[in-house]
């Protein structure tokens, strides 16, 4: 038997030092809150690694890879296949994420969280394979209590193998055709907003597929009237996915570890949203790096109190908002660390009051 | 006696190779549209270079100042000195603009376009100085015909300088207390649209402030009532700033050479529109970089068409925007090269029809 999983304690960072962050940032040359959005990050960066002088230190990309049984529902345009097909492509350098990973210096790795393929061939991908896919939801639960442990615990352990190389900020990504469908019942489920709401158009349904995905997801809904909001691992364990579960798990290290966590779009946020009702701390250590186009992640972004820092109308997943967004985050470091303040620079203030005419 | 300017001939990029281009795009390996607005990025690119194989080479930022006769008004709640204080804190490197670059990789140049500042103590500050500051537009016009023109020339000037290191992409930066209040009143003239849509409170005016920026602006609009928008030259040499006008040379000649313009905030884009007015084909080149917070940006996005990149909430100038918004260039140029298609990736696309239940 494999040890039991037990939710990582995740303490909030402390807030001593949160007068002498604001400071800085407020008399660095520049009109105060000039920089928009960026003194947000530079504060929260700061206030995550309790210092005046952040640093980011071997940034990383995980991809976690999975299938989902809800696609024999018919429920995605694109065939399950494509879900290994991406594997390969992401191993061979050819998807979008290979090409933002190397603009944006992160380091990339791509895990097998638990597809139908097999990549022995393929030494660049870890194999974490909790089964070959989850069942499908619309009928039985999308893995067992053990199988979603198990996950938690491999997402946890590809976190350690990255803080061991120095690792201190991390972003998540996903490919698994079929996994907006979990992610909408798992923001369904724990937010109690409505299901129409939280289901959209994924890589490009119709309208008819549209409402096609919407009368599976009810009825896998109604199919399991027990699974309530109070048990997020229940919640996850029957409709969530194997790549969810592990970017939960790690996500969930992530911020016991107190690194920063760069947050994708809407599968990954459902996945965050998890790790946040198991462990709410786990909030103040992510970077919400994108608004998506798929229908239900605004919504579940103002759950999460969360300003992302792009608004791209991106719907790609594979983690390719945290890579275009960690240049903002490293910009916001870089102006905290780098920037002269208005005294060292010999720059006159604002005045005090309106000149007179 | 100069050389008289002239207004350059900028001929629009060739729409004959378009439909390969949004092939190219649309056969990667992703969903159709799914990267957004790097998609229309990576198209604008493409096109301007003419070619499915765009390069960004040797992209630099430059970084005009300027004093501005109109300060006497009191119009900003920063003193005139900082514009030339800032001049010094960009030539030490202190300024957010060169954290910024630094982090994005461009090139940054400081360029004296006008200010009441002497800078020959710091070789890194190019001197352009048309005047000492413009004069005062509440009652003469800022600058002469023969100044506005020397401008435009000096600001093509600088354009050919870093062109001949092989730069085929820049930016526009500006610095100059009191230069909202110019380009509020460039975009007022040249587009129709009433004053106090067009006034904001730039590095920080309080309600009394922009009330009081807002009267004096009137009152300089009305001394000047033989200005219209038919002669944009008239309107920048009447209400525009030596950094503004320089800024204005510049893109007129970039375009010309068929570079790609990232354009900032405000101020960059109020130079921009003057530009687009004298040649608008000027406007196929610009990536406009964000949307400032500064009232008045918006409207001017809209007028010149335009989708920035970020909205941030930055309102700080210098070219900040342009260098937060570069990596995302970077990575819409990188994705059109180096992501593979379906066919050369082995993946397959998406189906036809709606998969049945």
């Amino acid at each position: 038997m494999p040890t039991p999983y037990t939710v990582p304690v995740v303490v909030a960072p402390g807030e001593q030092i949160a007068a002498a962050i604001r400071h800085a940032i407020d008399f660095k040359t520049k009109p105060v809150g000039s920089l928009g959005q960026l003194e947000a990050v530079a504060y929260q960066v700061a206030l995550v690694q309790q210092t005046l002088q952040p640093e980011l230190r071997a940034p990383h990309l995980l991809v976690f890879a999975a299938d989902h049984g809800i696609t024999a529902e018919g429920v995605s345009p694109f065939p399950a296949e494509v879900t290994q097909q991406m594997v390969r492509n992401f191993a061979g350098g050819g998807a979008a994420i290979n090409a933002f990973c190397r603009v944006a210096g992160l380091e990339l790795k791509v895990i097998d969280a638990g597809t139908r393929g097999n990549f022995d061939d393929l030494p660049a991908v870890i194999n974490q394979k909790i089964a070959a896919g989850t069942r499908n939801f619309r009928h039985e639960p999308a893995m067992s209590a053990a199988e979603c442990q198990a996950a938690l615990q491999a997402g946890a352990a590809q976190v350690d193998a990255v803080a061991a190389t120095g690792c201190n900020v991390l972003g998540f990504g996903e490919m698994g055709i079929g996994n907006t469908s979990a992610a909408s019942v798992l923001l369904h489920k724990l937010t109690g907003f409505h299901l129409a709401g939280c289901v959209g158009r994924g890589t490009g349904l119709d309208d008819a597929g549209l409402a096609h995905k919407l009368a599976v997801l009810s009825a896998a809904v109604a199919a399991h009237p027990t699974i309530v909001a109070a048990d997020p691992l229940a919640v996850l364990a029957t409709f969530g996915g194997f790549e969810l579960a592990q970017i939960c798990g790690a996500v969930l290290r992530a911020a016991e570890l107190k690194m920063v966590i760069l947050v994708d779009g809407f599968i990954a946020s459902a996945a965050v949203l998890v790790a946040v009702k198991l462990a709410p701390a786990v909030r103040a250590y992510c970077v919400f790096s994108h608004e998506s186009a798929e229908a239900g992640h605004r919504y579940l972004l103002g759950y999460l109190h969360a300003e992302p820092l792009l608004r791209l109308g991106l719907r790609l997943g594979e983690g390719t908002g945290c890579a275009l967004a960690y240049p903002l985050v490293a910009a916001a470091v870089a102006f905290l660390n780098d920037m002269a303040s208005f005294e060292s620079a010999g720059v006159s203030e604002k005045t005090a009051e309106t000149p007179a005419a």
